[in-house]
């Protein structure tokens, strides 16, 4: 592994001076190619998938796994997008001239080399891909066994790209390694390496946790919420619990839990159930959500199920729904849905989540929705970034000084 | 430890919604309070500094651990500065409207909860209050067994200040931790904690390093170097490194290693090794160096000396220079001294340390230098915050997000 460490570093360091042009060029030619492709990816996929399903992968792992046309084509549309928009390096993005003249800038710089460690997602090695190139960085994806298929086809395209473009071909390297010996090494290669980004199981982000001594942004779960205030409009929220739920409901921003004020929870509850249970979903909840109907008892709170399973509790007031969301939530995306302007301003001030929203369904919470192109992740820590994380979130700075001499008294 | 933690969670909650004004009352409070109290700070800070040299603590720590009326005048200084600042709190420092009408705001707020772990210096002890204070953080400080008296007073001053403002009394809190049991504790409290930031000893960074499951930001060594190019102007260069020598050896701005180019090499030590052993400097180098006269051979490169020792090295060329600053710095603060405007732009383009100067000298790297007020460390890492590390690098932010029953397709 170190000599590859070694080469990548390198890689990185010509990459720092390689144009924005250039770059650009070549994830859009990545996203052109993605599309071109798109019968072998399927079929590498596939091949995926039903290794998967034989060794018996859960199915909100399975459903992260599969790629459909629609989703190919959102990809190249993705990396388009990506190879669009401004280049992050270079910016100044402070400074000034101080009393004694020293004239300082902060310039925006790429970090250096990326690791991301992730599961299921094909689709992150193409993002992550196009983000770090976008950001001037290298990176070394480390994807799980269940996709290396769809992955290994997914790197041969990057290299094409890399080399037709006259990039390093170690600038994106997909780290083969079914079991963690190579994640091992990577987690202490602060020499080399200058971020992991964990995403994927709460097993697995506990590991690069404990072992890496590289800084982390985590992608860790979301266990989002939706406060229904007594103020709410109903309409409202039962098109954006349904939206919330069942749209997506293995995506990290999927609700997991709805908290019913107690007013309303006798009129609410019964028809968010009928609603909820055309789609297939099942209701957990506490002793009174029971009692307004439709709902079975609940053993736990706090989980994330990213199935069609959902959590329902009633909250006396809208300060015990916000304690209950700074308990068992994961400070990623919550949601109050209210016509109360008081409500609605007291909710977004004391809940400390990424995401924090009034009348509108938790599933936004996503680099493209944000208007970032597309995203490595969503941050669940506060430290660098939080929430979804764009190629900006990648880069950090240096201040460059000119001087003429000058000396500290 | 565990209440404590609660407690200061507690006190980070109130603090995180009491206005800027508040803050900066008390945060000017202790700036005046410190001034008044030079006599008792004086004397508490002689009782620490005999016991330090009893027990053997060497010259650097020492002088790191030493307060005189100047210094503290400084400190009280600082922290009014810290008092006048822009509030960061509460800023909106991105968003907009989506096309789907989801208005998305950026607002910084604070992290919550920071730990610092310092040795010798009891300054920290009041410019992380104070900077705390003012990103509206609660702060756990950890401050070394050789300046519990200094720390102590401060931290009862502190305590008259938080009292005097209403401000919660766990706002700031002091660990007493002779040994590490506090410090182990702290380190795995992520719960409870946001940021970790060690000040210190290599040996203290890497324990927090590897123990840490908190986010953490490094305030590590500083190996700075000078590149004395061939185009330098001589009067410039030395006066530069004199200065980034002697005006503060302890400091991690110094200058430890100075590089030169071999065509000036001759010409320029001999004046070079005269001017700093007027200030009792010793010169440890290459061989070349040697031979130029008023320099002792070496025996490491890359450390970090902290005391009158300044390593000396040829180079063969610009690229040399930076080749070596990349395997032997610590991309701390790097400057090259030349009037030759290529060799300027090349030097700032590929040295990638926080800070690269152009003749200036490396002295400058620091909060209060940098126009932040006072810094509580200097990041040399690249996540989070680089540099000089002020009130603003103390928050983070969250999105909030207003909708009007928007649903995800």
């Amino acid at each position: 592994m170190e000599s590859l460490f070694i080469e990548v570093k390198k890689s990185s360091n010509i990459l720092k001076n390689i144009s924005a042009e250039n770059r650009s060029f070549a994830i859009k030619r990545l996203g052109e190619l993605v599309q071109d492709r798109e019968g072998d990816i399927l079929k590498a996929n596939e091949a995926d998938i039903q290794n998967a399903l034989k060794s018996g992968l859960s199915s909100p792992l399975i459903s992260r796994l599969t790629l459909t046309p629609k989703k190919i084509a959102d990809i190249s549309d993705a990396l388009c997008t990506i190879a669009k928009e401004a280049d992050p390096i270079g910016e100044a993005i402070g400074g000034g001239i101080r009393p004694n003249a020293l004239r300082i800038i902060k310039l925006r710089v790429p970090l250096g080399v990326i690791g991301v460690i992730y599961e299921s997602r094909p689709n992150v090695t193409l993002d992550c891909a196009a983000l770090a190139l976008r950001s001037g960085n290298a990176a070394m994806l480390r994807g799980g066994k269940e996709a290396v298929r769809t992955n290994t086809l997914f790197w041969r395209l990057i290299q094409i790209v890399l080399s037709n473009s006259g990039l390093p071909e170690k600038s994106i390297v997909l780290i083969d390694d079914p079991d963690r010996t190579k994640l091992a090494k990577m987690l202490k290669a602060d020499r080399y390496i200058d971020l992991i980004i964990p995403r994927g199981s709460q097993a697995l982000i506990k590991y690069v946790v404990e072992n890496s001594t590289i800084p982390i942004v985590k992608h860790d779960k979301g266990v989002c919420n939706i406060y229904v205030d007594k103020d709410a409009d109903f309409e409202k929220a039962l098109k954006i619990i349904y939206n919330a739920k069942t749209s997506y409901p293995s995506a990290c921003n999927a609700v997991e839990c709805v908290i019913v004020h107690k007013d309303i929870l006798g009129a609410f509850i019964p028809l968010l159930a009928r609603k909820l249970k055309s789609a297939g979903v099942r209701l957990l909840g506490c002793d009174r959500s029971v009692k307004a109907g439709g709902v079975e008892p609940i053993a736990e709170w706090g989980e994330e199920y990213l199935s069609l399973t959902l959590a329902v509790r009633a909250a006396d007031s809208l300060e015990d729904a916000v304690n209950f969301i700074e308990q068992f939530g994961s400070a990623h995306s919550d949601a109050i849905i209210t016509e109360n302007y008081t409500a609605a301003e007291y909710f977004l001030k004391w809940v400390d989540s990424a995401c924090v929203y009034v009348n509108a369904s938790t599933r936004f919470t996503d680099g493209g929705q944000f208007g970032l192109g597309a995203e490595v992740g969503i941050s669940t820590q506060k430290l660098h970034v939080r929430g979804p994380m764009g190629a900006k979130d990648l880069t950090t700075y240096k201040y460059i000084i000119y001087g003429d001499g000058q000396i500290r008294e």
